[in-house]
């Protein structure tokens, strides 16, 4: 054999013992990586789920400041999120990586670390991939999840009078970013980057709400309460009320040193927060609790039959809601 | 709704209709773009294949030698190619985009029409994807298909003296890429670069071989036939002699005008032909037709027990045969 052939095959080797943690015994991952492609034996009664995400150098993450693990952990939990935006469970992942031949060495390493405990983590494995020399970092990455026949949680099921719910406080991630921005050096310990750099997509508690048929509508929060709710309206051809005081935002330790914090405003424009977002009928409130596994799932407004958005300030005035949270192909 | 959300939803939206060519009636696709993730209906019986490609402008493509509809059409055709090697069928496909501002007009218009008709030609409908604005063209394509429980083909399952097959002629892809270069102004409908920009993955070839059980190891021809060769028997764990003078190679009609070509070469090392190269128990061959909907089935020589590759050339000496084609992570 060649050894022109080996870089590919020794990329290949360490990234498939980086999916191996995970027990192939419940897994229905059949054939995984080293074949054409992968396959995966469905169960009888459920939906596949079926999403892909970019995770890009620059756009998405800073080389220099983001590390490596937390690009590992995070390139698998955004994705694995919209998995749990429709009520389902992930059961396996494709990853493509184009990677600089300087950064094959140690930050791969890491990053494949930060990969791992996700994949326990999210009990979702790796099962197959493409791999190509590039200068900058690329990541792609398709989860495949599932869900019981005619049970997933869509944008478009949003009624008039439902009540609108989000999980944990809003704005923390954005924070983040702000904190890892104006840092030297990264502490990846600092609990303030946690939500940052190392997301927790509600897997469970999307699957208690579709499991339980307790939402009407559900969606993950990537891009800002602002942004999202309006595609979630414009989905059901609904409109909102929010109200400013109810949604939870960023803690004082959170906002502790960063300047010129507007709590609200990284609440309804901040991205990546991956909690979520989902609407309930009025009847079923009262079954909604107020934590679940340790997560606050707060009311923050309401839908509406008129299709504009409208935000409730603290001080009674009605103002119309824009979306300005995170637009990939926005000019700004 | 604010202004600063219309680019990404005008993209989605133009993207969307790109995917509207196909019938849903008989579509696998419950819900497609505009939600959170897809959901797709798995049949009973069937097996799942996953697979994506990376297809990167200055790796995989040139901006300004292929032409737009030629990149639309082989991003689909490249990565159902590996749904084919396995013996199944495409059913549907996610695309993630990254477009430099200058390409969302004319050059995404003429993508997304090569696009189109390789949704068409493949059944293969667009399900979902992500989109991101980025300096250079990016595409990351994931093709889901289907094949019966237990009836994929894989790379692993050939055996000592089974006889080796490849579909087509080899390295006219190659040969196209090199006329490619050389020419000034590209004539898209130039019959010899059809190979190169308007690949045909061998669908129903693939699926008549797993269907009637008569192929023991698959796999696509991406990387050229040394090379792919290697993997198949690297999984098998067997070896294998070819003979020089069985191999078609490219007619002399494609060869004309290209300066310094060794057909021998190009068809054992040329990357792209995405042709299928399969095994077969001797006392199957005489099943396996000369040609196939019109395309030369052809053994080329034996799979040994000796874990070797050599090459008989046409005055009787036998060479080691090296893998020399693509290496995604060469180093050359």
């Amino acid at each position: 054999m060649n050894t022109r052939n080996t870089p590919e095959k020794d990329l290949i080797r360490r990234i498939r013992s980086a999916g191996a943690g995970n027990s192939r015994r419940d897994s229905a991952v059949r054939l995984g990586i080293g074949d054409d492609a992968a396959l995966f034996s469905p169960r009888r009664g459920y939906e596949t789920i079926l999403t892909c995400d970019w995770f890009l150098e620059g756009t998405h993450f800073l080389r220099d400041k983001h590390p490596a693990d937390s690009v590992g952990w995070k390139c698998l939990a955004r994705a694995v999120s919209d998995i749990a935006a429709m009520g389902g469970e992930p059961r396996c992942f494709l990853l493509s990586l184009g990677l600089p031949e300087t950064h094959a060495g140690w930050w791969l390493d890491e990053f494949l670390s930060g990969l791992r405990r996700a994949t326990r983590k999210f009990k979702c494995p790796l099962a197959g991939g493409d791999t190509t020399r590039r200068h900058e970092i690329l990541m792609n990455v398709t989860v495949v999840g599932e869900v019981r026949s005619g049970r997933a949680l869509l944008r478009s099921g949003a009624r008039p009078s439902d009540i609108i719910y989000v999980s944990g406080r809003l704005g923390e991630a954005e924070l983040g970013l702000r904190r890892l921005r104006s840092m030297g050096q990264v502490a990846k310990g600092d609990s303030r980057l946690r939500k940052h750099l190392y997301p927790e997509p509600r897997i469970s508690l999307g699957r208690w709400l579709s499991h339980y048929g307790m939402a009407t509508s559900m969606m993950d929060l990537s891009d800002g309460l602002s942004t999202d709710l309006t595609r979630l309206c414009a989905a059901s051809g609904v409109g909102a009320r929010l109200e400013a005081s109810r949604i939870p935002t960023a803690s004082k330790s959170q906002r502790f040193g960063v300047k010129n914090v507007d709590a609200l405003d990284l609440a309804l424009n901040g991205g990546d927060d991956y909690e979520l977002l989902f609407t309930v009928r009025p009847s079923k409130t009262n079954r909604i609790p107020r934590t679940f596994q340790g997560v606050a799932l707060t009311a923050v407004g309401e839908i509406t039959r008129d299709q504009t958005l409208k935000l409730v300030r603290r001080d009674g005035r009605k103002l119309p809601l824009h979306a300005r949270g995170w637009d990939p192909f926005g000019t700004t």
